[in-house]
């Protein structure tokens, strides 16, 4: 949807591994050309964007890398790990002569399926993309125009440097929302009905596909522990800070706190 | 701005500690009468609401039981609190003959002052009213119908009962985004750029104003210490589970958070 309203590609092909999946495709007019079939879809592409489930990511590439593809294509994808998915998908593809590059765009929500689709996903959004030391400096620099002509913000982190800094900014703030959600209602779930919006927007989050994020925890276990461990110290600092309610530490706690969270204002 | 909307008063007297303020809701055409004097601003008032910082209002209800005030007159308040305010605030009117019954609109946002203020604020919004064993029938429907007609979502729960569901739907929250903030930005605050819409949803509330949340903190410490330690004892227990990464343990805590989660969305 975004592609097209800003007029990025002369054709769309989309694949999908379900018939249903492709003539709700087809029948929204979301592509030019929609199919099961994955060599069809990608015989002609010059840029082809993985976006599967993460774990599914590896075996696409292998079927990819059997294809004639044309010369000069790209793969990315839009996982939210990236080490494992360059390692797999991105060394096996680039065995076959096939340049891949990593893309991370941090923009969606909760909610999964084409109902979720919105064509101004992008708009601002903060997305990463993760070369490697030998990626061709030319896909680079067309992987990064790609983002930002869709209205993304464009940094570039190594894959590794990008799976620790997720760890901390999104894969964090997930188990947090649900562990949050588990304090809160598990012992009288009736409270749900006193959530106000505060209780709402700070759990959003854990309404996300169980699925979908057991995958993800499993590919960034690593890069997790460490943050999560940060929040144990600091959940145990405030434990005490309010366990001896001294009002200037009180204070300064909520100002720290404050002060970043102000830093994270869109642009 | 919603009671005229909605058609719920003849007049609305709006007092204000300053000048500035006073001046600022007059030029907003936001009230009938505003003033810094009290007494006059409540002198012909049927329903007096409170709706400064918890820490001021046992002042002003001091102030209020010398006036003259008309017979049959409510008051209530906004406050986040309840057991201390309804037996500082509320005893002191109670003892002059004045009704007292403690209302918690769980409205607003992170934002403060008048910049803030909506028309449908209130529009769905969960409203705890807080009478106690003596308190007049007469005065507890109307409340509750004062609520109803603003558009809010109205429960009945003992002073007591209150703070302990807020200190868990409500102050736990606002210190787990707190903590969440600085677990993920203290060591590395330029993350913040790569915050998405998850990290800044999950973390909004941790932008409030520390001073205000110094005194809900304060005054609701007892029942915040214990969804604290529970909060802490689920992270130990996610903790745990992600060190084995049992695929069905992991699963399970995400799929529990999920179901408590949407349970909560608006009716």
């Amino acid at each position: 949807m975004a592609v097209p309203k800003r007029n990025l590609a002369s054709r769309i092909h989309v694949w999908a591994r379900r018939e249903e999946a492709v003539a709700q495709i087809s029948a929204a007019g979301l592509a030019d050309f929609a199919s099961t079939d994955l060599r069809e879809v990608t015989a002609d592409a010059t840029l082809i964007i993985l976006a599967t489930p993460v774990p599914f990511m590896a075996a696409i590439a292998e079927q990819l890398a059997t294809f004639s593809l044309q010369p000069g294509v790209l793969v990315t994808d839009v996982g939210s790990v990236k080490a494992t998915v360059v390692e797999q998908a991105g060394s096996t593809l680039r065995a076959a002569g096939v340049e891949f590059i990593g893309s991370h765009p941090m923009a969606g929500s909760e909610q999964a399926g084409l109902e979720a689709a919105r064509s101004d996903l992008f708009d601002g959004a903060a997305c990463i993309i993760t070369p490697q030391d030998d990626t061709d400096r030319a896909q680079l620099s067309r992987l990064e125009l790609w983002w930002s002509a869709l209205g993304c913000r464009v940094s570039k982190l190594s894959p590794g440097a990008h799976d620790e800094a997720i760890g901390r900014i999104s894969h964090l703030p997930h188990i947090a929302a649900s562990v949050l959600t588990l304090a809160a209602l598990k012992n009288d779930p009736a409270l749900a009905k006193l959530a106000g919006q505060g209780f709402r927007d700070s759990t959003r989050v854990a309404a996300g596909d169980p699925e979908l994020w057991l995958g993800i925890l499993k590919e960034n276990r690593d890069a997790i522990l460490h943050p999560l461990r940060d929040l144990q110290e600091e959940l145990g600092r405030v434990l005490a800070i309010l366990e001896n309610m001294n009002d200037e530490h009180v204070l300064k706690f909520l100002q720290d706190a404050k002060g970043l969270r102000d830093s994270c204002q869109h642009p």
